[in-house]
């Protein structure tokens, strides 16, 4: 496991993946709290920085473009994929997320994995054998790379995955919980009106 | 109240506003949730056809100028008012929103508004002495207007308020089961993980 508590002295920063398609629910909560909580965040366009048409047709423009974002050579302590079944697709099959993913896993860094993005981690072959969840309509894939495991966020060495975007709170909370102690993620719940 | 079981032989039309400083999640969450209902969504940029920078940085793409979609004349089933306080203000503030807002009232059409939103129906003079929610900030000044009500989501004759980004779930399944029914509603949990 990750040390119990972080250290809170530095700023963290995060990544997260927007691919056309993707469930823009996940994409927003996720980014949404983890600014919340205090936490550096940049939106990163996989395919560019042209606005993206997201599962339901609500249309988000990136930070930057994923490459541009990659050749500045920032680390970042969390790289989150969100869902959506064809922007996981778009993750899947990108070069550039699975070289991310691989040396995130080689730096000890945290990633992150909703609804149908576990699949992109079957597809790279980072995290094989570790327990994870995701949306039941891709349980069967999944659990051929990793172990499926029961549970609305599942947390692994180095993995926190979830189910879908009605988990998605839980899941935000989760990441900040990681990098910056449960004492913050709890601090967000009443503001929200979480329940 | 409104018709017990509503007319799903015609197509739904809802107009959800947005403005600089909207919070991102109350518009996202709705106007996805409104979509997988089969609610047709125009997302309308209160300022104009400009990308808009929301309360938590998060660029989001309007669907329409919201003066270019009064100019068509279009009614709209339901007008939905997201929150987030910066965002409200500009609502507030806005001529065209308190047309619309009045307009809305007199045909009968179904009005939603969530977090800070409910201020901008006290400023706008619509639903005085009705039941409403809102998020607890701004529970003093939305109680000087309508009758300040607990609840994640409250009804009332032509207007559904709620709290804040924690209910917006509840919210989008509430304002498409006004308009669609309970049924199509709750068919829209599973999918979405939701508890």
């Amino acid at each position: 496991m990750r040390e119990g508590v972080p250290d809170t002295t530095v700023a963290k920063r995060a990544l997260v993946l927007l691919a056309p398609g993707a469930e823009e629910m996940e994409v927003v909560i996720v980014v949404d709290i983890l600014r919340r909580g205090g936490i550096e965040v940049v939106l990163a366009g996989v395919d560019g920085l042209e606005p993206v048409v997201c599962s339901r047709d609500v249309v988000l423009v990136p930070d930057v473009a994923l490459s541009a974002q990659v050749e500045t050579g920032t680390s970042h302590d969390l790289l989150v994929l969100p869902g959506g079944l064809p922007g996981t697709q778009v993750l899947a099959g990108s070069e550039l997320v699975g070289d991310l993913l691989r040396r995130q896993c080689a730096n000890g860094g945290l990633v992150g994995a909703i609804c149908a993005a576990p699949l992109a981690l079957a597809r790279h072959g980072v995290f094989a054998g570790e327990p994870m969840t995701s949306h039941p309509s891709v349980r069967q894939e999944v659990g051929e790379h990793g172990v499926w495991t029961a549970g609305r966020v599942v947390e692994a060495e180095g993995l926190i995955t979830s189910m879908g975007p009605g988990t998605a709170f839980e899941f935000g909370l989760a990441l900040v919980a990681s990098l910056r102690g449960t004492e913050v993620a709890e601090s967000l719940r009443v503001p929200m009106i979480l329940g």
